[in-house]
């Protein structure tokens, strides 16, 4: 099968990303199209080839995108300069050569895209946009062909992950907002002018963006109401706290019979919605469908591996549509071909695991139960017991450190078979995270 | 341009989910797509047409599913019978006929899916199956084209929604497993024999498809490794909490230098992740990739809509490949066309309100404050105030009923005239969900 070839132009922190996943996660990729992306053609201001991951080969190393768009090899040239000056003019480019385009670029596409995908779509060329908001979420997707099916009634949306993480910082360690935004500064986490991030208009322009793909209408961010976060304070989340719930730059469109109700400010969140949990610099929306419900996605708002995935995503899509077979098998099970496959003995994974007993109290319980672990080289963590319990039936806790599960299992095997078991011991991993 | 036309075959809980979608959201849909989706010919055991939802006019109402699948005007069909039997012959016998397949069917897809498929490739049409596993969660357009440039290091999944209502009940309640149950069965939530959903086994098969979408491998359910929650009692959901943690059925895989270790069962899950808010009956997957880090879905398990949207989802995706025109056109913004559209006036906005005052203490604030919210209309919901606090900078909250956002503004403003105001009121709206 035809390879597909790209032309890479920008390589900051999303252009690097990309060609790193392009480079390290190649054959994962090919296995998912059955064919190969071959970085055909790369360009940016000061480029040098020593500078590439290693197992990129490209044909064309340039400073001048021109080069790239117009190379004759080149199927899609992805955008990954940002700004509407040079980048726009990438992309017409690209468009006019009749090739297809990939973007992250979040200000073009909220200023332009209407525009430029009715030029893409008189070319007969693809636009995709997947990394233009929330890099790590891969929300265009799902609002544009996973949940098309629905009537999207209201969307919430936490879009700027560095107001998210002062507003988590001041509610963590009761800080005042001026020195968290200090710190920020200092950690490289907030601009040296911190207003895009901290008045809400960063915010904004992903909320419109969003509000295209979710209720098909084209709105002007400048038109949404729009408030930041520098006058939230400690004592607001004390008082939040006195009503269950918390407080976060919350992007919000709602669909009523005439219109829309949108904006970006400040709002208390109740704890018990998914959303709340929403901490650090992390971005998240969460829609209700009149038909599907609530659904709620999360990821890295930015970074450039999360906007490089993004990115590769969209190549990946629109180099599927380019290939000469039908477009239309994308493969049900995302990869072309699947292995049958075992998988791993169990045993061999470790875990820490939590230990519940119920026993018969009888002195000498610890010191059998602390043998047997011993014995199969498993170091205890903690040994919990609550108060006031009846001590014929008396459950109590025994966790461990990292330990292969084959031990642990053979452990409580033993154990099992003690006296004063009153039934075998309940063994549960314990996970922190993924 | 040229409408599709569908043929539905089964109209149970999930076949009249996705009528009532197709007819009450056509417009909608039409708006994404550039044409209509027609309902041209439905199939069910004992169907009539004056079941059907208004709006849905079909050429053929059958009980024989061969005279839907023959149909020469029938583009797309809907297998929405599941189980082995009767489904398996509707989706080869469609697929012989040269028509598209979308079907919601887990059993079929987990046990014959990559058979179904290589046979819907010979004939170059397609298989979809979304719905096929967590209805309310468009997953497979996420693992499949979404993050699909990312290399999957870890899976987790609360994929089964009874066994996660069961445990959320057990955990607020402190009601032992066997009563949960029960009551979970008197209220339809829970099947009259559970095993499939409490001992695991509906939740491995999930698992074994996702593990097929997200690392490319065939599993065989009976080899996951399965433990149910018939053994979880209140006293572990005590103990869980002293170390910070719930208690989930989890699903999970890794993926590690030789394989892959897989295993549903019951696990202590942080309090701090994301994944731990899940509760009652709702389905959710978080992922970590090599280079996108974590992203996490959320959304319902299952129920006529939630899986009629997934299903009406996959029609929607199938028939832009089939139209005559290009297949890749996936319109950037979701729809065919964006509406210039100004937001609606945000006083007319209904929210609960969260006023913080920052005053100078002194007799009758609370009177001149609840005098100006009486001359607004707007009813106080309470008055918090912490204790201890300097008098002279002294922050306290109103909160406020259901009120317009204009006479709060009003009221607001007003207020902010008041001597003993040290600065303006901060108003915040309360949100308790989307």
């Amino acid at each position: 099968m035809k390879d597909v070839n790209l032309g890479i132009v920008g390589l900051g922190n999303v252009g690097s990303g990309t060609l790193t996943i392009l480079a390290e996660n190649a054959d994962e990729i090919a296995r998912k199209l059955g064919f190969r992306l071959n970085v055909t053609a790369v360009c940016s201001r000061s480029v040098k080839s020593k500078n590439l991951p290693a197992g990129l080969a490209p044909k064309l190393i340039t400073t001048d995108w021109r080069e790239v768009v117009s190379h004759p090899d080149v199927d899609i040239v992805a955008e990954l300069i940002g700004g509407t000056g040079t980048a726009r003019e990438v992309v017409e480019g690209a468009i006019a050569a009749g090739k297809s385009v990939v973007t992250a670029n979040k200000e073009l596409v909220a200023l332009e895209g209407v525009s430029i995908w009715k030029k893409a779509e008189a070319q007969g060329v693809t636009l995709a946009m997947e990394a233009s908001v929330c890099g790590g979420i891969p929300i265009h997707a799902v609002l544009r062909e996973g949940i098309a099916g629905d009537h999207i009634e209201t969307l919430f949306g936490i879009l700027n992950g560095t107001s998210n993480y002062i507003l988590t910082e001041i509610e963590e360690n009761g800080s005042a907002f001026n020195d968290v935004l200090a710190e920020a500064q200092r950690l490289g986490y907030a601009e040296a002018d911190p207003t895009a991030d901290v008045d809400g208009f960063d915010a904004r322009s992903k909320l419109a963006l969003l509000a295209s793909l979710a209720f098909g209408v084209q709105l002007t961010p400048g038109d949404i109401p729009t408030e930041g976060i520098r006058r939230i304070s400690p004592i607001d989340f004390h008082y939040a706290k006195q009503l269950d719930c918390t407080i976060k730059l919350l992007c919000s469109a709602r669909r009523v019979e005439d219109g829309l109700f949108v904006s970006v400010r400040p709002a208390l969140l109740s704890k018990k919605t998914i959303m709340a949990g929403v901490k650090g610099a992390y971005n998240a929306v969460w829609s209700r469908g009149k038909f599907g419900a609530d659904t709620f996605y999360y990821g890295r708002g930015a970074g450039p591996n999360p906007t490089g995935v993004a990115v590769v995503s969209d190549l990946m899509r629109v180099a599927r549509s380019l290939h000469p077979e039908p477009a239309h098998r994308v493969p049900p099970f995302a990869y072309t071909d699947l292995a049958a496959a075992k998988p791993l003995e169990i045993g061999r994974q470790h875990r820490h695991w939590y230990l519940r007993f119920r026993i018969t109290d009888q002195p000498g319980i610890i010191r059998d139960l602390s043998s047997i672990l011993a014995e199969h080289s498993i170091s205890i963590d903690a040994v919990l017991q609550l108060p006031d319990l009846d001590k014929q039936n008396l459950p109590f806790v025994i966790t461990l450190e990292n330990s292969p599960e084959s031990a642990v299992r053979a452990a409580v095997e033993k154990m099992s078979k003690l006296p004063f078991m009153v039934e075998p011991p309940l063994a549960l991993p314990i996970e922190r995270g993924v």
